[in-house]
């Protein structure tokens, strides 16, 4: 019997993901990966405009690598599965934000253009392009100075890597390529301007990356010019005032993108979506009370409200940002399993790896096995969890990481522990934020790669937090947010979902595995979270600025020392 | 033609080395070492007694060893020297201290007797021996509510490690033991004994470790009897009053002790002296202004003064402690050399291991290779060195490691370059601790294994404290300190020297290498040591003590947990 299912795609930050959903049941039918051709680009342009160096903190794509991802990743589902084209109602994507470019006004990338190709600004800049920290201090600051409401939505401190930021970056760097420019865009929505001919901005990056409110709209022009006259209309030049909510559809599946992918012209497309965000319902979560923690490389925290709330260090709050009809907050810890990967690549002795090696497991594997085995407070260890600083709550990139206790005997795996425990430590003060500002988390759900493969820090973060922690069945969690997306966009009478909330009681699930907290544990641990939280306010909230310091003599020029 | 010589033996943790030296130019003729058959007993006792185990934190040794060093070591000089017994006019020791066994009156160890070989107490305390720790907590509290006017000149606080808390512990948990003790012995003395016949308490074990002093004896009997009643008397009943001042004559070889040896009977031998202390004149220092700094696994600083003062943490000052006529001040680092090789042993990733084994060379010559590319603030880092502690000058054993500045982009020889950096700060702590009373250090000579490997080290040494440094030329500097008393002690009449000053002005030698500080490097470590300074006050001195509580998290037995 045939399924009726739909596409869900997941633009990443090294490869592009599509996965063919059975609409009934959730069901991942198909999976395919494409790496894009030009991956990062944080050192030159692409050949043969290599000669073109970037600067630090630079960190580029290439449009073309989104449009492969359809032509490759899409048609590899189909042919896998075998599932007939007429059979796929829709298609939803999701992207990392804000990663964003400038275009014309047609929507061609200015870096496809043979006259911009050798600009760097003419390329889409990536997510985690933090070469735009200037121009979110000067943000900031007017900000402040001008005490703009929206300020207190974001926590107070909005990112370099947000959109304000990196368009500012562009009209100082390069105003003449500003100028030229007829949209900068977030690529989420000029991927589905590629795949429809019709051009949307999706209410969940304009309201978490670009300060738009359902209410209040985007900061007033007045603001803007404050920052430069010449930024007073970007909104009006550059952008649009029209915000299409999330669960709405953009269009339909165009001739020439049907081409692309294989699939049915006039395909329902779904308003884009940002990974973090569209991996809510996928998690199974359409009401407050549930945190949604996206664990990986860094984690980020998504709740539901009835109302809104300001909490310090959040990243934003967005009304119908993550469900429509609520209130969606977002937080976030810049450094997770980067920090674990970071360290079993840099100060692990060989004795792990050859054991690791032996096994024919990963070195993380034999470290969690030896790790387990203490007992809470045992390593005598406590670290901050700042390797990547902090983002919730302290909002500060400058800060560094910390390790305290250290003996002539202590071992990798202690360690390894003890980081684990500051991320449960810093999720932990994330949670507190929440909750003491009214914003209710009884209980979490983990998704994301670290979840899955690493038990003992799983029941490590629900010791620490003393919330029960679930974990997704799916291991494509956003991929398959953007498919529930595509059958909502398709809608009820073409076989789909009126709602996010229906497609998502039908189509996401929890694996049967709980993590609950032990009362033991969770006692020793709120003794180290005490400390965890002592040594946080003194580093990170200005008693003693060391960590600032040491980043600032680093980089003073090198003189003749 | 003959040299006339003299035998320096020094007594290390591990195993004894013997050095015959030419009187009159200090050159090393020839050198060996005798590994103790038992090493440091710290798990059970020695076979057939391997059924009785030890407690955490004991170090024992075997008195036998040492008398094998006298048997085994100081033959192989003389054989492969070919030098005539005829020849060599003195000997003198030094030895890790405080190392102290129990005896019967006539000098017999305890623990040689089948009547308490199976008793641990019966055994030589190792000077790291610190399960006397409840002791010297008591010693220290009783002296503070007595305000004992000794406790000053040894910084405020004694250790675990010295005289009377392992005599203290040895009452109270094998009184019978302690009652049977004829003798309580520095092993240093104890040896000296076996090799003459004459017992002699040497003015520097006496004056460092058992709170002697040349103008008010040892502590009163009251305070004695305040630690407990049972002893009160434990100066006369287990130690002596008459105490031999380094630089005199214990006595003259006996023939057994000629027989174990191959020297001539009546050969002089000097009164005991301790390792550090004796490495000053052999590092041509003799007079004050210049800090003698014996690095290896830990730092002892010595320094002369011609008046008494009160320095925060020293260990002691001793009026004819290191050199008669003059004041010897001590201070120390409890971690160095170990905490580097702690660094290496457990933090440290492969591809520096594979590099180093590929270059035929150890971890620390490539880690030192890369660390010497960085310009001082260039890693980020800051670290306090507490790995084993802190002697001075906050002389808190619970005192633990901490790295702070790490980042996704940390590399090991960045931590590497980190932890030497700390080190040394904690000898400018040191130094400024001495400057601020008035003890000066104009500058440095360094001895001991670290100096000769590692040039860096010595460079970031000079940069951080501003001294210029100077090494030893001897690579046993120890064991020639020791053959310069052994002339001392045969004297001018038998072709020595008739003092310290005199023999240190022909047979001892600095390297032609200097390491003076520069001064753009300088700059910025008195910035980078600023930071230190407020961290180690922070967690030092009690304004955060987290790294105690984690400590007592630690410790807290093993519960259901």
């Amino acid at each position: 019997m045939a399924s009726t299912c739909t596409v869900g795609i997941d633009f990443g930050t090294e490869s592009g993901r599509a996965v063919l959903v059975d609409v009934a049941t959730g069901n991942e039918l198909a999976m395919a990966v494409y790496a894009y051709e030009n991956g990062v680009i944080d050192e030159r342009l692409p050949a043969p405009d290599d000669d073109v160096h970037l600067g630090p903190d630079w960190a580029l794509q290439d449009p073309e690598d989104y449009l492969r991802t359809f032509q490759i990743a899409v048609p590899s589902v189909l042919a896998q599965s075998g599932v007939d084209p007429s059979d796929v109602i829709g298609i939803g994507i999701d992207f990392t934000a804000c990663t964003m470019l400038p275009t014309t006004a047609e929507g061609t990338p200015l870096c496809t253009l043979d006259e911009y190709r050798r600009r760097p600004h003419a390329w889409v800049k990536l997510w985690k392009h933090h070469a735009a920290q200037p121009e979110a201090d000067r943000i900031n600051a007017v900000a402040g100075q001008r005490g703009e409401a929206w300020l207190p939505r974001y926590g107070g401190k909005i990112s370099s890597e947000w959109f304000y930021s990196k368009a500012l970056q562009i009209l100082d760097e390069d105003p003449d390529l500003y100028a030229k420019a007829g949209r900068l865009i977030e690529a989420a929505d000029w991927v589905v301007w590629q795949l429809t001919d019709v051009e949307t901005r999706n209410s969940c990056t304009a309201g978490y990356k670009a300060m738009w409110s359902k209410r209040d709209g985007f900061p007033p022009g007045a603001y803007f010019a404050a920052l430069d006259p010449r930024f007073e209309r970007v909104v009006d030049e550059k952008m649009s005032r029209r915000i299409s909510s999330i669960g709405e559809r953009a269009g339909r599946l165009s001739e020439r993108a049907a081409e692309w992918t294989g699939l049915r012209p006039g395909t329902a497309v779904a308003v884009a979506n940002v990974d973090a965000h569209v991996s809510v319902p996928a998690a199974t979560v359409t009401e407050p009370g549930t945190m949604v923690a996206i664990m990986g490389t860094s984690t980020c925290h998504m709740v539901l409200g009835d109302r809104t709330a300001t909490v310090e260090g959040m990243c934003g709050v967005v009304e119908d940002g993550i469900i429509p009809g609520l209130f969606g907050f977002e937080a976030g810890q810049s450094g997770v399993g980067d920090i674990f990967a970071w360290f079993t690549d840099n100060a692990v002795p060989p004795e792990y790896h050859a054991a690791a090696a032996s096994e024919g497991v990963g070195v993380h594997t034999i470290l969690e096995r030896e790790a387990a085995a203490l007992r809470p407070g045992e390593s005598g260890l406590l670290a901050l969890d700042w390797w990547n600083g902090n983002r919730s709550v302290l909002v500060d990139v400058d800060l560094t990481g910390l390790l305290l206790g250290a003996t002539l005997a202590t071992r990798a795996p202690e360690i390894y522990r003890a980081l684990i425990e500051a991320t449960a430590f810093g999720t932990r003060a994330i949670v507190d934020a929440f909750e003491s500002n009214g914003v209710a988390v009884n209980e979490i759900v983990a998704c994301g790669g670290l979840p899955e493969r690493n038990k003992l820090l799983m029941q490590i973060y629900a010791d620490v937090t003393g919330c029960e922690f679930k974990v997704t069945a799916s291991s494509q969690t956003p991929a398959l947010g953007s498919a529930m997306f595509g059958a909502v966009a398709a809608g009820a009478a073409e076989g789909g979902y009126d709602t996010i909330v229906e497609a998502a009681s039908r189509m996401a699930r929890l694996r049967d595995e709980r993590y609950v907290p032990n009362p033991a544990h969770r006692a020793i641990y709120d003794e180290l979270y005490g400390e965890y939280r002592t040594l946080h306010d003194y580093f990170g909230r200005g008693a003693n600025d060391v960590m600032k310091k040491l980043k600032s003599i680093r980089a003073r020029p090198r003189s003749d020392v």
